[in-house]
């Protein structure tokens, strides 16, 4: 890939998360990944080095805090420290995915709101500006004191199914759970689908609980989507409720693949059909099964760093279904 | 009523918003409201002085930031100016309604988070703690880095219906958009019934905005519920759909009663049965209709007062239905 | 008005106060105004948004926070708000009338410093610089941690009367109270004048206030200043005394016509001959009766935006009678 | 002097600036001064040691920052910098003169207001009260984001004339400047005394400056009133003037007296009959004139920093004369 | 082990790097521990929920930032997150061992000072207070802006020396860098014994280092001293140099026991004949060889925490040897 | 010397504490000394004006913080408060000599930390990066969230040495006290030579304390190195100590000659046959005796000013001996 951009102030780092991501973010926007070793002590601890003076430039430092994610954070934060002393100029932080962002609120008595915590963490650290992609709350883009932009991943799902000619197919799209209706709707409009919403609950005490299905889905296409799916538990027992209703085929989006303990095998069994997710979390082999189809949004964020770079709005870029041509 | 409250260090204040609230409150608490001026002067600026000493006391401030809500809001920044210089030992503010709460979000390009910048001014202007009701989005309690007490007013209009023999009803409780249907949701939990959600969209471009009703509303009797209701033009609307969609009877319910500009002669000439708000905000005479019914929030937020002046947990308030015994 | 300027980074936009002031501001500068948007919804919130991209510019933001003080007030910090958060470069508060000036000490026991709240407040919100006319107090100047640039109205009053040929009528230059001396003294040093104060004082209890006048008057041309004219109950009692005490005439000025209750009918009613104002407030229809004459602080203001954009020394503006021409 | 006070947690320390006054003031409180060793090393870097724990005390700091100014400042620096380490509960700064006053405003271009800059600097260091004496402006208060218990010297001067029988001498209270005319008015008011103010100008370019005496003095007692007398140039021409415009007898007072330099030769060769000033800045033995006489603000402040102990307000101090009865 | 402490508002609790310390910890104050739940996620996120009211308690939390450094530093900061959101009225955070203390300076170019970085969150998050115990470098403390009370290891370690006999012994002890020379000297002063540094050096370019052994060591017993070990890789070099330097017996002692990679095989083939450590690291069961001696802070540390809560100076229990009777 | 440096928004300013090295650092950038003035009043406040327009300008402030310590530090405070209120783009401080420097850790209960609290105050006033030299810990760089640029005067020491041939007299490099072992180390390392420690202590109470020379002196040339001599009582004790165990000449060196008190006296008596110093603080001149040579660090410092405001590494500066030739 050629190293073309124009402005050598403009540097792109990458920490341990995801470097398949970043380095295509990196081609894309025309620059080489800035020089920086991360090691990890036998303690565990982290050491950072910046290879190469960096003084007087705009750093963009692309990290998704997904697992490893007190480790991923740490070195965020860390970079951002080291970053400030060597005096570059602004310190932008692109996070693919943003963990930790499901502890927004107290939800209980007594509970931390991690997600803040997290937000503030990098701020005092030093952080100038959070370029994120589908945040868990929207909520959260205040959590910052500092400009976020806030990419949605949306525009980018319903492309898929838009390409692979789901306007004809009439499907629905469905919520699988209350909280995110208003997501689910976003794809439907994209897609002029109907919703349906899944509320889960339990008819009386002591009584195991029960999918309820609000909206028809019998023998409609159906397509599920979540802004992460992380154990799968509930997708897959959605996708089982959707069947018994008589769904027809069902097919499951999200844009962050967490992925984790049990996921993969959940997914394997369940009549889930194939399950579109993006690039925002890295995926290693022994996750990349059949039914997961990964599109990347490399461009994305690699178009929205070039837009900030020169003071463009980075809106044009998820208001419309992304295909890449933007103004 | 009785002052009888213990600790003469506690203190509760009122400025202009809602005078009759905070007299309940503060009889319920068991204290006189303390001495306070509040002027406008003829140019239109507030002056406000505090007519004792409050040196070392924990004060308590009540005060809705409703219409007019800049008034309102710079009263209470004010005043939190003058308790602050007058050596007050704690500045906990009571907001019955935040006001600016909608904009909670960068929706669109180059929008404020004018609710971010509200939790910004209280707390730079000095609060020490936020005593809030059913905020627009429960993560507005990430805003604030000081604590923020979040009382559920579900509790309380859950309540009213199960009193008035709801329960034996059967009921759907509707959900008059995306956004609230987590807020339905803990409704219906309390009432034990199920869901229905408005999908308002337009079909295709160019056509009007219809009102599809996800879930089965037909003979039955319908609760709606938001967290406020402003101009009411959603709400009769959803009425509306809900009778053309074969409801029996229709109820509507919500914490906050905003009813500015033509809400009440929208909810008079709607199929609404009746509204049961509470009165977090102060209803003038003219707004007091029949089928506006008015419940109170004074003993919730002055047991809240109490039991946090007293190092006691607040949620064993809002965790059941409230019925004012807790404990 | 043609478009002249030539750094397309310099913007300047106008919020709701003062929009003529700002329209002639800009005229001067050479730009247009900013494009945005302020509505008020139904229930007295501000609704603001910057119809185009602003990422990188170096804003200049005009309003007066005259009354209504608070909406003005609250427009401005969330226009700030809403800069910020759009990435401005730079973020310059043009506040050609400071409201809440007069609060600027505790004057009695558990008083707010509301002049320094609000300097608290539009610092915190982000502004990077304001750029003031005639403070109430030279010491507001030190509530900010940001850079303020003072303009001095004196110069420009000043002008007037010299233009008016007033150096030949050897006037008495007259301040309205004991605070306001420093003031007076300073265009009487422009109009090379003698000086008298009045001293309004209680000879004993129970007795009425003396309007004590100190200084010669007696078939002298007189000149009141004051920073402001508010509900002009003072000014017109002074004027009253110094026609009992022999002024031949009686002209009087200020730079910040507040004119709020009865000021215009008690000036219309006075002795007062002219009043000399400036634009820093606007004066709706109903105010600009025949004695009022303004003259319009743009081609100063306008001026010191240039010379900060340029990064020259404003000082030059103030220091000599205003004429236009600086360097 | 017995050691009485009840509370132990009070403790009073004092620096090096003036330890006379701070015996006065712990004697007053009835407390014995705090035990802390300040030293100054060879290399003239100061080194502060408390002696005994301070861990939850409320301690009472009592400092000048007279000449030498900059030492002075520093050791209040850096004795709130130990006593926060130190876990003092809390930490007021009892300043009798606060020096740099008078740089509370940018008078000339690129001036610093260092007035402000030493109220962060208090702040900063952890300061969570000030304790004032006659700041040069009010506004200072301002400066400060901690409450300010401002004081005012006028109670105690007023008393002064008072009991030496001034009420009946008719005097006329003299401003020397502009800027003064606000306290003289005060000490005016105490004593029921009309007023004469000071204008010095230069009456054509390339003239010398005149003494224009505005109000009537001609056979009068006269009291001329300044906050500080420093070199005592103005004040001695003034006196001087006033002397030649047949004024009888002249007194003079302030409340700080800085003294440096010319002014006892000057203030011994003038008109002046009588200087009244307080203690707030030590007086060195060569600086005791028989002219000069030294009234003590130590009961004053003592029973400030114990209604500030005890939750009561200040305010009672100087509202009336001082005499040391209050309530 | 009884609960006897008599002020219910002291609170103690533990998180997961620890527990057998804060319990003994616990044990020692006279308290239980806390009931707090610390969960991590399928996911690798924390979850931590604080199972009881502790509004206005005062809370001492203690976690040693040891391996897993980022997992253990995270769960400090939500739990200081959660304690400040449910109104703990001082939050004090016991750090046995403070991870990553030797990133305490930029070294090279372009490094972070992460220490510092941990600090700043620390503080931010919310923390009133740190006790900890043998910082690596004594300036960490300056690194906090609030108070840090640093116990001090060496007490513990020379009382375990002395009560071994060893003051009969003569024994030198040893630096193993050139960076430890004050700590050895401390234990050196405690054991009136002499000192000795080994300097590492390369003679020439492309020559092995070399262990110079400055002072003598022959026929001695020496004990070398650090503030940690790590990978034990320099010690066992300087324990080899000794021994062929001649030494008689050698052995070690450091506060922390990092102990991490190829530590314990190492040491259990190096000529140290025994390793004293404390507590202040968990040793995991595999890491308890014969040669490693362990020695508990938990009654240094407790008495400090007692100290703190009852305003009493720490001071005296690392002043002298430790043996748990201060005064 | 001739301006040439070509970009004129990089100012050097210098104030008191040491002109002659300031106007040496210019002349090497190549532009003149900034025009400002700083003026002690009779009372010794400090008034500062800077004389022409800095606006947008990156300003390099130069000044030692050495005796008069207190009155050098208030100077760089003011300024930095006047630079930043006249728009200053980016302040600078150079501070060739820090002092407070050793007041970094509280080593005694109860101490301040005073210079934790003097690089708060530099960066509070406004200050955006500090460039020092040799502070007397490293860990002072820690101290600030600015980022600090640490030159080495190890290297200017080292070359000086090895350009008066010392690399052939084969000398040891002599740490005076356990503290100062790193310093001498790196020296020693560029010398290539051996090292020694004096370790100062009491062998029994109530003797005296007598000084330890670990490792060989006998018959070497000895070289002493500090990083600060104060008033020389511990190098000159040293220096005799060295001389009774045998060592054959005795240099000593450090980077800032504090010389205070009895310093100039000491040295002349002591066999110390020569001292080098730098100009980091200013010598007048009746210390320029003959035993001391001062080096200067004009080029190194002026080095440093170009490569920061270039965005280079400063790094290349110190890692070798310094020349004056780099890169």
């Amino acid at each position: 890939m050629s190293v073309h951009y124009s402005d050598p102030k403009l540097k792109v780092f990458a920490l341990s998360s995801n470097r398949p991501l970043a380095k295509k973010i990196a081609d894309e926007v025309g620059v080489e990944l800035g020089d920086v070793s991360v090691t990890k002590f036998s303690d565990g601890e982290i050491r950072i080095n910046i290879e190469k003076s960096i003084r007087g430039d705009h750093v963009y430092l692309i990290q998704s805090t997904s697992e490893p994610a007190n480790d991923n954070l740490m070195e965020v934060l860390i970079m951002i420290d080291a970053l400030r002393l060597a005096s570059a100029k602004t310190i932008n932080i692109v996070i693919p995915y943003y963990g930790y962002a499901r502890q927004d609120r107290k939800a209980r008595s007594r509970e931390p709101i991690t997600a803040k915590l997290v937000a503030n963490m990098l701020t005092n650290a030093g952080a100038d500006r959070i370029l994120a992609l589908d945040l868990h709350a929207a909520q959260i883009q205040g959590f910052f004191d500092i400009p976020v932009d806030h990419l949605l991943g949306a525009s980018l799902l319903a492309n898929y199914f838009l390409e692979n000619g789901f306007d004809e197919k009439a499907p629905v799209v469905v919520s699988p759970d209350h909280g995110g209706v208003s997501r689910a709707r976003k794809l439907a409009q994209f897609l002029k689908a109907p919703l349906a919403i899944i509320d889960k609950r339990r008819p009386r005490a002591n009584v195991a609980e029960v999918m309820n299905i609000i909206g028809n889905v019998e023998g409609q296409e159906c397509i599920i989507i979540d802004d992460l799916i992380d154990t799968a538990g509930t997708i897959t027992l959605v996708a089982k409720a959707l069947k018994t209703a008589g769904a027809k085929t069902i097919y499951a989006c999200c844009t962050h693949p967490v992925l984790s303990g049990p996921a993969i095998d959940r997914i394997q069994e369940s009549p889930i059909e194939k399950l579109i997710v993006t690039d925002s979390i890295y995926l290693p082999e022994e996750k990349r099964i059949d039914k997961i189809e990964q599109i990347s949004v490399a461009s994305l964020m690699a178009n929205a760093i070039k837009r900030i770079h020169e003071d463009k709005s980075v809106s044009p870029l998820f208001e419309h279904t992304y295909t890449g041509n933007v103004e």
